[in-house]
């Protein structure tokens, strides 16, 4: 089903994702409802229509989806059951197939494996007993994760020399999880692809990622690593991008680490099945955005061009740090994107700053 | 009175402007409360609030008037009354008199001499008797047109030599009108220029505008005139926005013509008291663009570059143009906007296309 402009896009989410794809439909003449929990959200204030019911609604799920053409997410924690019921309905791309498999890391680094891409060691640990067992075979130090439900460093605890297993276990909450060796990695680079409806495959140029407090604080683009990286990269994109018979924007995590002989090499640590933070630069630095992109290829409209225009910084305003908002703005190298965040908390992404060095 | 991120912008006015202005508000954290009497009309669904009503309603003004921090408008035929009331209750940028100023050819005109700019020659019509004490004085070929409420070549007809001067009088109305001598011009060139509440004035380069049937059909930057005219227009905008303490975006439009010497000069046309046409290309290809720069000057907050990308092309699409939007997605290098008109009417302004070519 091809959208025609003038059709509505439902996003189920209301971030600062969920704005930033309501802006781009509204570039390109598309409408969008926004569905989500929260009465005020950053997504709330770019969209043509707001339902504000929680994901497990199905009478409110119901009169969402009878206005919409087709329906997309920003949110990648959305339930499976939601998006399975919306698709017996509308169209639902990305597929909730695709959604549900890179929800639980164990069954997304087992798809990652069997691609034949390099992840980073992992066990399952489906109790605290299978724990110990993990330990031994993947070693220490080590990451322990719970499968569903992590993003931003939540969900997650290093294991150390000495850490008490089960205590760390019953903190994260007992329930279903993996262990994954831990990667000595020089850098955290990603790659934002694109798939369309007729499978045309595009990406963008390779970003470096900094993080601070497991939080995303700055990416640069290019990446600098071995020339030879960046083509690899792009190729194990396409590979996940196809394997999974996706349709619109993925954002894949890697870790650049050298091997015993000093080469470097690609480590995939995940996938996002959305538009990505390290890929807010395209709106200013590429020709086309990633936000464009997704809405493009859902609607099942050809892709758009992702040539970047200059060496690109861009780097997040978490928490107070959008106090600077004045500053920012009057430096003429600078752009400044907030999310309309009425309330400043530690750790809360409240806008971010591109600048496109033109070469 | 100097904006917050968070405050609500009221904007006058529901077209592609506004659509464009809110879709700038959201990018720097701002809201947008759109006040029109179109119930269906491109800037409602970019908007965070949305008044339909008529602009001589007091009772929804101030409703409206009362959720906002401050308000601008889009469309310049708002009737002078509404903003001054508006202005009674909170900050209305660009000011009324500057509106009200523009919204009349022959004040406009006469204020124009009065900055010492050439401009067409013009006569005073108050009513038929005038217009032919008017047409010995300009001559002919010249055009009559109405005071007030023109636009994209509405309210305005040559008179040739053998032209019913009775009947194009009663034709425009029999209202207030001017004559103007007709300038026969090599180009029709534009300025976009803003000015912050401060005073700071900046300009983006000279653009170059064709028409067809009196609607903007293309523009292209840099305009291909004498070096020298190019320092001379972005002067003349300035004296311009100076004049009338104008705080906000303003479009100046003029006429490239020759002196009998041959050397070029230029005629200032018309001003645009808002965004204007001949600027959308600014979104693609300058460092901010010209719906930016406008929240920004009205909010208090400092101006951006104006620094341009590349040569640009922006191309209207009018109409059943439109229909070819699948084919302009398909092209690399061209940035498709369309405004979320549902019905494509001959001379309608349903979107556009801008290209940036890389230096």
């Amino acid at each position: 089903m091809i959208l025609s402009p003038g059709a509505t896009v439902g996003i189920l989410g209301a971030g600062q994702l969920g704005r930033m794809l309501a802006m781009a439909a509204l570039k390109i003449g598309l409408r969008c409802h926004v569905y989500a929990p929260e009465t005020e959200a950053p997504a709330h204030d770019a969209a043509h229509a707001r339902t504000i019911a929680p994901y497990e609604d199905r009478a409110a799920l119901r009169r969402f989806v009878e206005t919409c053409d087709l329906v997309t997410f920003e949110f990648e924690n959305v339930p499976t059951e939601c998006l399975e019921f919306l698709q017996t309905l509308k169209p639902v791309r990305p597929s909730p197939r695709a959604l549900a498999l890179t929800q639980d890391r164990l069954t997304e680094k087992t798809f990652l494996r069997g691609l034949g891409l390099e992840t980073a060691p992992f066990a399952d640990v489906a109790d605290a007993g299978a724990l110990m067992r993990a330990v031994r075979e993947i070693g220490r130090p080590s990451i322990l994760k719970t499968r569903r439900f992590g993003y931003d460093g939540k969900g997650q605890t290093m294991l150390r020399e000495g850490s008490d297993l089960g205590a760390v276990h019953r903190a994260l909450g007992a329930g279903p999880m993996i262990l994954e060796g831990f990667v000595a990695f020089e850098r955290e680079v990603s790659v934002i692809a694109a798939r369309s409806l007729e499978g045309a495959v595009v990406a963008y140029d390779l970003c470096e990622n900094e993080h601070e407090r497991h939080i995303l604080a700055r990416t640069r683009v290019p990446a600098h690593v071995a020339p030879e990286l960046l083509p690899r990269a792009r190729e194990i994109a396409e590979k996940i991008i196809v394997g999974l018979d996706y349709v619109g924007v993925i954002g894949v995590e890697m870790f650049c680490a050298r091997d015993a002989a000093g080469a470097e090499r690609l480590i995939v640590n995940e996938i996002a099945p959305r538009v990505h933070n390290s890929g807010h630069w395209t709106i200013e630095g590429a020709e086309t955005s990633q936000f464009e992109q997704h809405m493009r290829a859902i609607a099942g409209w050809p892709l758009g061009a992702t040539t970047r225009r200059g060496l690109i910084e861009m780097r997040n305003l978490i928490g107070e740090e959008a106090e600077d908002w004045r500053d920012i703005l009057a430096e003429p190298d600078m752009s400044l994107h907030l999310y309309g965040k009425l309330q400043a908390r530690p750790g809360r992404k409240m806008g971010h700053v591109t600048r496109v060095l033109r070469p």
